[in-house]
């Protein structure tokens, strides 16, 4: 179990940041919904049908410069069961274009629930003789307000299926200090170092060979403060970084998010990669060429800051 | 925005108790899965048709005696969007019977992606001009850790649609306590009581008729002392109190969660329900009489130490 085969797409593109596919319906070009719309009508399968063909055409204009893809699970879930079909579809061909995949569920629940989690969006269940990989993403990422019974059942699936998870620390929203940042008496220190300090001791036993365990966090870009006091304070976690474009983050927040070889971090957008083609008026059936020019605008941003890899 | 309509079921059939409808494959009896195999072979279909059929003789078996089903996503999604289907259809079927639906998710997440969660799961979105109801739960469970940017966008789909919330306070699981039961040092008070406060705050607008909010909480019956001490310091949240049955709670346990009407909380048990014809050694084929019998000596079980209403 390890972040290894992320960390080696990164290596690989030189570029340390993932493409959130989270298509609210607005966000698909009017020519694609009329399309779907025509065949399946004004239905959650003409919408779904919708969201898989502009992330099909994203995923194509992004494969050989972005490493992976970072699909969140509640856009999908807007789409019913259709949408989660989309879901499917869209880890399939992005495996089979050589992205790795980030299913962004923020999931959890009690031990045997988890378990359930795991090797529905991570891992392969056995129905009757055959085995079957009903989501089939690389990591996956999670909530540890229940503690350990959160994560210890995903590392078993980990381990077998050399997945990873990314634990929620210090989210990207404005009012994520409500809890986080709240003072522990004991420990005297707040609750997203605390949950960092927990994720620490999780991944002690899953050291990959880029230094970094298969126990990620998310820290959002829109707290550079916090970004560099974790990255400090925890070197072997890699980072999932939220908040840049949309939410307000630029490539110097986010520069302390990142070890001394430019590596330690991945950093998403979903809006700005997704929206190009609205924000900087090209023509909506060029909306993959405006999303590859936005990720290399924004790799480009990130990596000025950084050491080459 | 409220939870009346729960508690109106609890009242219509003297039962505060919840079946969690959360089959595993090796939950459902041999001669479901026979047929459904049979005429799907071993793919996800047969498995989520399985499920369904299973869903659906338990309810047929419940609905008059037991006023809610929760059923737990994790299962669903273990069977990919194929199980996702499952779940939209229990839910239709469940309200076909007149029960009440708590959809088992514990979602968290930022503001925007929170309201697709809401939209998603309780509410309804316009594909074209068409309305849909993608999943159409009456109530979500979510978790607070990203503080109120989780729960802001849930109150307009939930009062548009009269449907509720229960946000994770104190839960079941053994390891439950390590962040939860961690004492905040200006407040001077656990995480979870902290937590609590927050609900209430959150639900402080949200007065149903019956004195309680549209915000419950889920505080597990594994943890009675602290059942109780939630229940008196927090008058208005309604509890959804898991861990009774297959996790070790009983009756007795469960009392301190109630009021002095007898309100006030719902009880969930899942396993013990679901499995009763296997550990009562009942035919496969009577399944649905076994859960029945089960539910009611849950019921009896809870209500012996509770006020009569």
């Amino acid at each position: 179990m390890s972040l290894d085969r992320l960390i080696e797409g990164i290596i690989k593109t030189k570029n340390p940041t993932v493409a959130g596919l989270d298509a609210k319906l607005e966000y698909i070009p009017e020519f694609i919904k009329e399309k779907n719309f025509a065949e399946y009508s004004y239905t959650l399968e003409g919408a779904a049908a919708s969201m898989l063909e502009f992330n099909k055409g994203l995923i194509d204009a992004l494969c050989d410069i972005v490493p992976a893809i970072k699909p969140q699970c509640a856009y999908y879930e807007l789409l019913g069961w259709q949408g989660m079909k989309t879901l499917a579809e869209t880890i399939e061909y992005a495996h089979s274009k050589g992205m790795y995949v980030i299913t962004d569920g923020k999931r959890n629940d009690i031990g045997s629930t988890m378990e359930a989690y795991a090797s529905g969006h991570l891992g392969k269940i056995m129905v009757g003789d055959k085995e079957v990989a009903p989501f089939d993403g690389d990591a996956l990422t999670v909530n540890g307000y229940l503690g350990t019974d959160t994560i210890a059942p995903l590392l078993d699936v980990c381990n077998k299926y050399d997945k990873g998870i990314f634990v929620l620390v210090k989210t990207s929203n404005p009012s994520s200090g409500e809890l986080q940042d709240k003072l522990l008496k004991e420990e005297d220190t707040t609750i997203y170092h605390h949950m960092g300090t927990m994720c620490s001791q999780w991944g002690e036993s899953l050291q990959g060979k880029y230094g970094y365990t298969g126990i990620g966090a998310v820290v959002g870009a829109t707290y550079p403060k916090q970004l560099t006091e974790l990255r400090a304070a925890f070197p072997k976690i890699f980072f999932l970084v939220p908040g840049y474009g949309a939410q307000g983050a630029g490539g110097q927040d986010i520069a302390g998010a990142f070890d001394d070889k430019g590596l330690g971090a991945i950093v998403n957008a979903s809006r700005s990669i997704m929206c190009a083609y609205k924000k900087n008026n090209y023509d909506e059936k060029d909306f993959a060429e405006a999303a590859r020019a936005e990720a290399i605008r924004m790799r480009d941003d990130i990596t000025q800051y950084l050491p080459k890899f």
